[in-house]
């Protein structure tokens, strides 16, 4: 297709999709003349990963421009590659190691990946900022006085398990690596907002099951 | 207690305790001489909540002070009352509601709260913003041109009813109303980000288990 149809099917203005191009957000479609080009289906797809990444997740071009070089990125494993692109998105601020409630954070995340024998998580800790955040989250808690109970929170990661089983086998659906990594990345910016929303959804609904409206 | 104490004890200081207790985040204490109060484990219980809010949550003092006015409201039934004090949260953007993505949107999510048989919930869309955040973060989805899945989408809902019977039931172990309702505000601040580190850290688990690390 040509750029005007491109920017018909995706909604994106020809002078945005042209500025993509220039910053390198967006593959250059295929010449075919000296002044025009011709584009397929995943320069469709593109767009709309770097719109979500944008728009919806308030992500910089810089770091948009980062993580879809991760998506590109074929000399990676999947594990890795899926990573790299998701841990190049806006994550919690790093913990800071001085304060010792992140040093009990520490101590009671390890733990708690030990207990569900999540030994991968675990090994990525070091490479993954997702264990950091995971880490800087319980410390807030901790530092404001609120108990962490290791068996409470047991079966809430194990819901959370559940839900990434399903997490991939949706990404297995797609043929290439490229658009796994791509529906990984727009699922973390769009997705997650309608899990947290369907999570204080079922809160109301079972506060309703057990105590009436009114 | 002292105000002495009650700052060693809470870790805030006892310029910013008088600060709260001027803007009325903090009932006064027990007046004990023309100088003194007496302050007792309901002041530290709601100087936690309070940092969590301002803290953590970076709610501002007006909208601070609208919750705990909700939490302290013994007029309202107990899934009013929990639900007015989440509902004072900061919540997603409205729905712009001539947005045709948007109109889909609500559509899509009336028929999964059907399928689901959460009556409750479709019964509270006027009253809650819950709903409409929901409606709006399945909105951008849909105008960012990703296709929502009615069918998928029902057993992550099913998931987070699991939670939400799982955070009920904590709350349930609080002795009073106002404890309850403080717990579920607190909880909605500062456990959610460790429910979307958890959710991250186990996609990374099941990816390093089906197609290993490298």
């Amino acid at each position: 297709m040509r750029l005007s149809e491109l920017s018909e099917r995706s909604g994106v203005s020809t002078a945005t999709i042209k500025y993509y191009l220039r910053e390198g957000l967006l593959a250059p479609g295929r010449r075919i003349s000296a002044t025009t080009a011709e584009y397929d289906e995943s320069h469709l797809r593109r767009l709309r990963l770097v719109r979500a990444l944008i728009q919806a997740g308030r992500v910089p071009v810089a770091t948009a421009k980062e993580i879809l070089g991760h998506v590109d990125d074929e000399s990676l494993g999947r594990t890795i590659r899926l990573g790299a692109a998701l841990w190049a998105l806006p994550q919690e601020p790093e913990p800071d190691e001085r304060d010792p409630a992140v040093q009990s954070a520490r101590h009671e995340v390890d733990r708690l990946l030990e207990s569900l024998g999540w030994e991968s998580a675990r090994e990525l800790s070091t490479l993954s900022p997702v264990h950091r955040s995971l880490v800087s989250a319980v410390a807030t808690l901790i530092r404001l006085g609120y108990a962490w109970d290791a068996e409470l929170m047991a079966p809430y990661a194990q819901l959370m398990h559940q839900a990434a089983v399903r997490d991939l086998d949706f990404l297995e659906k797609h043929p290439s690596e490229e658009e796994k990594v791509e529906t990984a990345v727009a699922a973390a910016i769009l997705f997650e907002p309608v899990l947290k929303a369907l999570h204080r959804l079922a809160q109301e609904e079972e506060s309703a099951r057990r105590y009436g409206i009114e």
